[in-house]
């Protein structure tokens, strides 16, 4: 036993264990060992080789897995604050274009931001995440657009898992926006991401996964399917920006190429939601962008549930259209917006969340061999964490055991 | 020159006086003593007798007066979380009411709470107000709903000003709902409220406003109207919430005893609009309690602005219909939701939420004379303010000149 070793005493649990809704436990323990749940369950059936080991009384205080925000642009340069303001002084798409605004602002604020002012001013949104409880982030690249840009956000993306305790998962997202030098040649754009953008970046060890835009506004299911194939020959698993603004068969797409989740998902139909439960693919809705964009198509929650289908949710931090750093308003407008149940929502920020980044097995609930990632919180009920706006009960947050 | 008097300097600063915009200073100095600002304007014009006085650089952060919170339910007991997710699980209305949901189970929980529990759990709401930067909060009673109780929420609500560096204003909301003892006798209980509760609030020192819930499911206009003619009496001034849910003209009435603000006004008319401009009424928007209910009617703004009538934001903060407690939240929501423009929104929170409780005078701008009540943020564009969703900015607050 070393002296990481303890038992949490006098904790509310929610255990988040699949098929058990909250998992709760009202009088319970957690024994920890060298960053790992070892034992979990009523305090009164405690096994007595843990009796003996340090113990942390909480209280009473509620203990969830910490949080996981399984989709986050995170890392990026510039603030869209200007332009959110000139959109609603009324100035025209054209006065905004010409004041720089756009997703081609961000590209080009993040191609003349260093690797260390890229990590500087994550660290900023990624401290808001953490505070909230989280301990797993998704971060993409997306805004370099070229092979050295691309790999230099994802290495920002890396740095951030040292200088905080964090778990960072990096997602490459070259198929994100056509970037100016390749105007008119979206193909020859995605050969160039599958030729060379992506595996100079996985040879250098930044990519956990593979992500794409497939909209009409970004690239076509066809598109997208050349580099769900590159990133298949790389060994690499893939996601998917899919049915935000119109329904291009992105997900049933992306569900034949087993992938982790498909994103946003406004405009999913039956099919997709078909192909994604028999696939395994998580869902995971973005309330964020939803609220953030006013949109008025919800997505198909119903079917999702009648057909099984996992729930995850995330921030979709972003500067263009979900400047949200918070977790806990993302379970807010879960419930609010989308009408999910607390207990949905929960799960989506925690083992559903961790299911999108292919970490279910390690991560996401409070089991006995999974990570101690976890979160005390100052609330006797769970749905407490869903219900409030701006109020963070946080208590403390342990990363592998450790309290950070 | 006391220990009190300091000069700011390297400071942007958004002077948000009337009818400047932000009133912004590229390269400010503000100069503060005794707890007012003395001096605010270009560095370049800082008079000579400032210019021995102790600096603080801010290194370009932005300064903007603190802000206010004008409209609050901060005090009460209980949560209401359970029953947020009973609704969500699709609970009927009765099985809510019998699971003891609703404003009587409000009610209910602060009558049974002590005063010392109702300042421990509004601590806690209050804390997350100024970790934003609020150096003023309205509080009002209207959850005690008898002499004892209302007073009681009163003077938990003064207790929170000598619990933290704050500035408080109590407002005696008897006329909130109707208690189980008055059940269908409302005038009853409003000439209980006249001769009773609020005049003995009013000789305990506890009430610095008079307002009532106008609508089909609290007030009439004639039962206000009898509670505005009490307070009259006692020379204390008015507010209203009025429209929220229907056009009773609770705020033509309201203005017609010169009320300082109405509040929520989703359903105000042009009529009210028109006594509002002319008794110089502040309307005072709720964006949360909006986004929470799902409302999907509007407030008029545009007649709001064309009548030149002063719009005020605040939180709403209650356990029912806006669980709320971040006014930079609140800055979105009125952007993203109301389309309010970012300077429109921050005047809301600092001027007009000062003129909505009869503080315009002493706060609300970086003017000199006005109290040294200051946000200094780690932001250059205060657009950033209303942009954002869960990242708080905040530097420093002062409170009377006083770093806090
Ligand atoms: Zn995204
Ligand atoms: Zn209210």
């Amino acid at each position: 036993m070393t002296q990481a070793s303890f038992v949490f005493m006098k904790a509310k649990l929610a255990t988040m264990a699949a098929g058990s809704g909250y998992g709760l436990v009202a009088d319970g323990a957690l024994a920890v060992a060298d960053g790992r749940i070892r034992w979990v369950g009523a305090a009164a059936d405690l096994p007595a080789q843990y009796a003996s080991w340090p113990r942390v009384d909480l209280g009473g205080r509620l203990v969830t897995p910490a949080l996981v925000d399984c989709h986050t642009h995170l890392v990026h340069g510039g603030s869209r604050a200007r332009e959110f303001e000139l959109r609603l002084e009324g100035a025209t798409y054209q006065e905004i274009a010409a004041a720089g605004g756009g997703i081609v602002s961000t590209v080009k604020a993040t191609r003349l931001a260093s690797e260390d002012e890229l990590v500087a001013s994550a660290l900023l949104r990624l401290d808001a995440l953490l505070a909230e409880g989280a301990g797993t982030v998704e971060v993409k690249s997306g805004y370099g657009l070229d092979t050295q840009n691309e790999a230099k956000m994802l290495r920002a993306a890396r740095r951030l898992a040292q200088a905080r305790k964090v778990r960072i998962r990096t997602t490459f997202l070259g198929a994100h926006a056509l970037p100016p030098e390749f105007a008119g040649r979206p193909d020859d754009y995605i050969d160039y991401l599958c030729t060379d953008a992506l595996p100079a970046a996985q040879r250098a060890g930044l990519v956990d996964a593979v992500d794409a835009f497939c909209e009409g506004i970004a690239f076509s299911t066809a598109q997208v399917a050349k580099v769900f194939t590159a990133a298949r020959e790389l060994g690499l698993p893939v996601k998917l920006h899919a049915e935000q603004l119109s329904n291009l068969g992105g997900s049933a797409l992306a569900a034949s190429f087993g992938a982790l989740s498909t994103d946003h998902l406004e405009y999913l139909d039956e099919a997709g939601i078909a192909a994604m439960a028999k696939a395994g693919t998580v869902a995971v809705l973005l309330p964020g962008a939803f609220y953030f964009l006013r949109e008025t198509k919800y997505p198909p929650l119903e079917g999702l549930r009648a057909a099984g289908v996992a729930i995850a949710l995330a921030t979709d931090c972003n500067p263009g259209t979900s400047p949200l750093t918070s977790l806990l308003l993302t379970l807010n407008m879960a419930c609010t917006l989308f009408r999910m149940t607390p207990v949905e929502a929960l799960a989506g920020v925690t083992l559903n969340g961790a299911k999108a980044l292919g970490l279910g097995h390690d991560l996401g609930s409070l089991e006995a061999g999974k990570l101690a990632d976890l979160a005390v919180w100052d609330v006797q009920d769970p749905a407490e964490l869903c219900y409030r706006m701006g109020l963070n009960p946080l208590h403390a947050r342990y990363f592998e055991g450790e309290v950070v």
